[in-house]
């Protein structure tokens, strides 16, 4: 049994609570922490199991009995609480991104070099049904040789402004995960970048400073070429998809919906939209990830995303960010560490 | 080049007049008959490229020029032109059903007991790409034994009350070319039949003494169960599926749509409903279903369609109205002949 | 806080107890009773989180603060059970069928009559995700006044003989699903059965006296027609699907599989099979109906399938062996009572 | 009835003597010439309805019967061809791409100045099926204001090194097809180029100083942003796929294949695969472009695809090669007339 405690009882926390709770029979949520826990959550929490709560998060990197956190506070605390939990001596799942600053995930690289515990990061995708359906698939050699990676990913939802201005931009905040599950399904390292993006679902999002539509194209380090779309809003709901096409043939996938129910009539043959957003389309993998990492914690192997893997998507953010400004493909390795 | 002589100028007359016209290259229209050719029929006729044109049918069984003709004429004239078109040698390609009486159909049997005409009986969806495309899979053993024969079969729109009178009912007016495709593709004649029917669309179909939605099992030679599910009015369109199920898989069409276009909006993914009805669905099958009849002329090969293909779905349909009278399973055996 | 015993600690009452350990919040497996409960059985459950476990299961029925029990036992004790357990004011989960044997059913519904308790029959297809959407759109009158219902259920692989000869026949094991999706999908019960069924995957099950492969047709009080078909063996996996056809649509689903990924090569296009079993598909319908079951106690309401939606499908089961040994169309009528 | 010369009697040549004498029955093939007319041609294009053949396509030119002239020559002969038979006052359809030349396309548009000819370019794609659907459901609104537009293009085999010399480049020989396509979605004209290219299916390609699979980003007039993504061999066959993304949803198309069937057994659910290659997926867009052409010049209306039409997938060509070459986004306007 592994004792964990949750730091950050935010919408992404309350996941990971409730996963843990009720999907991880291996691990117990000893603690839970926010700045601004309530009563009403410390009852939802302890009505799902959860041990304790508290207001300080120190409380959980002082407790002997607890062997791994999870960080999923604010991004800015991601890197700093890194360093302190991997000193304290704890396992770190850390939400995405670690930082969007490339010195301060050096900080926490540089803190697990000396240290035994397990790092992992929240690419939670990579444990999705489909998008594991298509790596495996490329992992045995199903479709040859990989030339082109297209991944589509659209939010139903564009954030509101405020929320815009403190994201880090696009690339950081919602490509980040599509940098990801490129690097997963290339099986390699980006090394450059070149960004089409543009203002079109909300002007305040161009006021804010950021772009909410893009055509991201990346060179690949085993020569494939992928090409991300994003979109801050389909209405139509959360549109996941990635296809990847090789010398053998291709494997792509679908959006999930909730059921497979079509109704023909009149108007044509009709079935459902895609799941809303990522709490739908997500939870099993949301689930998969946290059980993976306690695997990794009791069988004392490697997590499936180190700190590695969360340093790369923020250096092609970055890259990103500078050929948008730019107006030029950037190489990866043009981001200075 | 084959000369054609066809009787009949109505729908399916001038279906085949075009198909031939442009493209059956080795076959020309020499002479089309119609008690009620019009002028503009004749006019219409011409400019497709068909040589000539008359009131009277037997004009094209005394040509000598004419090698074959087709039957497109009222059902009640089907078995007599027949017997008529054999005794003068001309190859025929009749539209289904030959005659609802067996009787009649034993007329022409026994006329080309003496003949060495070819003779054809329009089950055009046998040459529909989709159901070609199962019959091959099933005739390749790709679903093993034969254990389960689903087809479906849904008008758009029901007829009206008074062709329904004189239709000879719904199993020997439309499932007729359903049990024509059971035949087909199970690859062995029917046993027993039995039928659960029901006047859902249209209360006149029922005052003309007819159904207009029924289920039919039935029981194939070879063991296999087949299932037939009909129904007048389907108002998404022309419904034409088949599946079949086996030991070593299943084989299955979906309709065919004017386009792949599928729109994602709030409302829902929508594609295309199925095409409209059997002109839009089965143009090319009629086409080719005439290419096969004219090669097998020019090559003097059996026609893939004979006049004992033309007999089975008759016994059958008939079986399947006695089935609905006395309400039990019936043997085709008991049709008398 | 519901407190549940559950009766039986093979397949299904582990599904039942995982199901309410992880996913029913209000509910909490006081006791688990299984005649042969052994160390391991034992140890499990109480990981999973269950209070106690026994192999006599008066324990649960004597047990004054137990609400309600889950009857997974073998289906000749699911009557004498039911009526023992209402008899003890405790309210009742059993699973299907309640028997095969109608006077049985009667007592369960005599005891019913004169108690306070809640009662629900398992037939969880009812509570899975994509019948759920096709019943919805029916009620919704989404396809109209309903003319046409097909069930297609086959089984992944065929149960072993020794198996058949105790489950009362392929119709009240294995059907008995279908019918209640039937009875579901039309909203009212079934008139007359029509079976036309064979051994085709099993001779072993034919000799055991049982058929293996079914088409069953069916007329429903509301006017529709229905047709099951059904096979003990695909090998491509479990087939679950259906389709209701009315006078304003269609509303039909595809089965579920494990992700949505396709692989397009030199072979032709291919899609993952169906998930393998009902576990695979069905899993969290196991839960839902518990779901309901608890809510139903705690909100007391009527349960969503009461004794009698246990009763219908038995008698449409037994009116089906009679059609198969009559070889004739049988009204549910005509089975006694 | 409108009388057509051909010019050219190679593969897309005989395409459009095949459409014309079975599908366009207001026009005729009065004469068709090649260089390299041989007995077998001119035998065959008689047998189709071809009036006479010539080595010397000037006796086209100068026939004052003829009213209108299919330029299917080689690629550089397209635009001096174009520049007589305007000046010979004969209505002109020339094959993509006008010239590789802007200055030469120039020649053409001066010719057709003065002139009262019809002119139309073989972008025949437009008449596909499925990308009507596309497009008529974006001219209609039903995504809403388009932001994002992908079309993949992938060919099933690649063209021999010795094609690829003399073809100007993957870009004006085969994209050149998917920036028409990209311009006929958007409605609108390209701004700016950006190209990601290698050589990843034959090193051949590029030892021939080409590129064989590339991913190409637009930024179009009216905002939108288009990606292209292009490969020379998809072994699959012939992959033709489109998608836009707006403000209102999203319309995408799937590839054609020869029929719907499709395969369930242990291996999976495995359908056809698309239509192997131009002369198969696009053959009814063939006759339909000309039907368009012979239309507009008996209705005396412009022709669907005019000359300014043929220019801008050349420039976007230009472009391409240009970013390629200089590795960074290049704008139309770069491309000097």
């Amino acid at each position: 049994m592994v004792n964990v405690g949750i730091i950050g009882a935010g919408r992404i926390g309350r996941v990971h609570v409730e996963s843990i709770c009720t999907q991880v029979p291996n691990a117990k949520v000893k603690l839970l922490a926010d700045p601004f826990m309530t009563e009403e959550t410390s009852a939802w929490a302890k009505g799902m199991g959860v041990e304790a709560t508290t207001k300080d998060y120190k409380e959980i990197l002082a407790d002997p009995e607890i062997d791994a956190v999870l960080i999923c506070s604010s991004t800015d605390t991601h890197s700093p609480i890194s360093v302190e939990a991997i000193k304290a001596g704890k396992h770190v799942f850390c939400e995405k991104p670690i930082d969007h600053d490339v010195a301060k995930i050096q900080e926490v690289i540089d803190a697990l070099k000396d240290s035994n515990v397990k790092y992992q990061v929240g690419f939670n995708r990579r444990f999705d049904h489909n998008f594991e359906a298509v790596q495996s698939a490329v992992a045995a050699g199903k479709v040859g040789d990989v030339h082109v990676i297209k991944v589509t990913s659209r939010d139903p939802e564009p954030p509101c402004a405020e929320y815009v201005k403190v994201s880090g931009g696009m690339f950081l905040d919602m490509t980040i995960h599509d940098f990801d599950m490129v690097r997963f399904l290339a099986g390699c390292n980006a090394e450059e970048v070149y960004v089409e993006a543009a203002v079109l679902v909300d002007p305040a999002i161009g006021e804010a400073g950021d772009v909410d539509t893009a055509v991201i194209t990346l060179k690949m380090e085993n020569g494939a070429i992928a090409v991300i779309d994003n979109s801050r809003k389909a209405v139509y709901g959360y549109d996941q998809r990635a296809e990847v096409f090789g010398s053998k043939g291709m494997v792509a996938t679908a959006n999930d919906s909730a059921s497979t129910a079509v109704i023909s009539n009149e108007n044509g043959v009709t079935g459902e939209k895609p799941l809303y957003f990522f709490l739908e389309r997500y939870m099993a993998a949301y689930a998969k990830e946290i059980k993976c990492f306690i695997k990794a914690i009791e069988e004392d192997t490697d997590t499936p995303l180190g700190v590695m893997d969360g340093l790369q998507p923020v250096l092609m953010g970055l890259a990103a960010k500078k050929s948008l400004e730019e107006h030029r493909p950037v190489k990866i390795s043009e981001i200075t560490m």
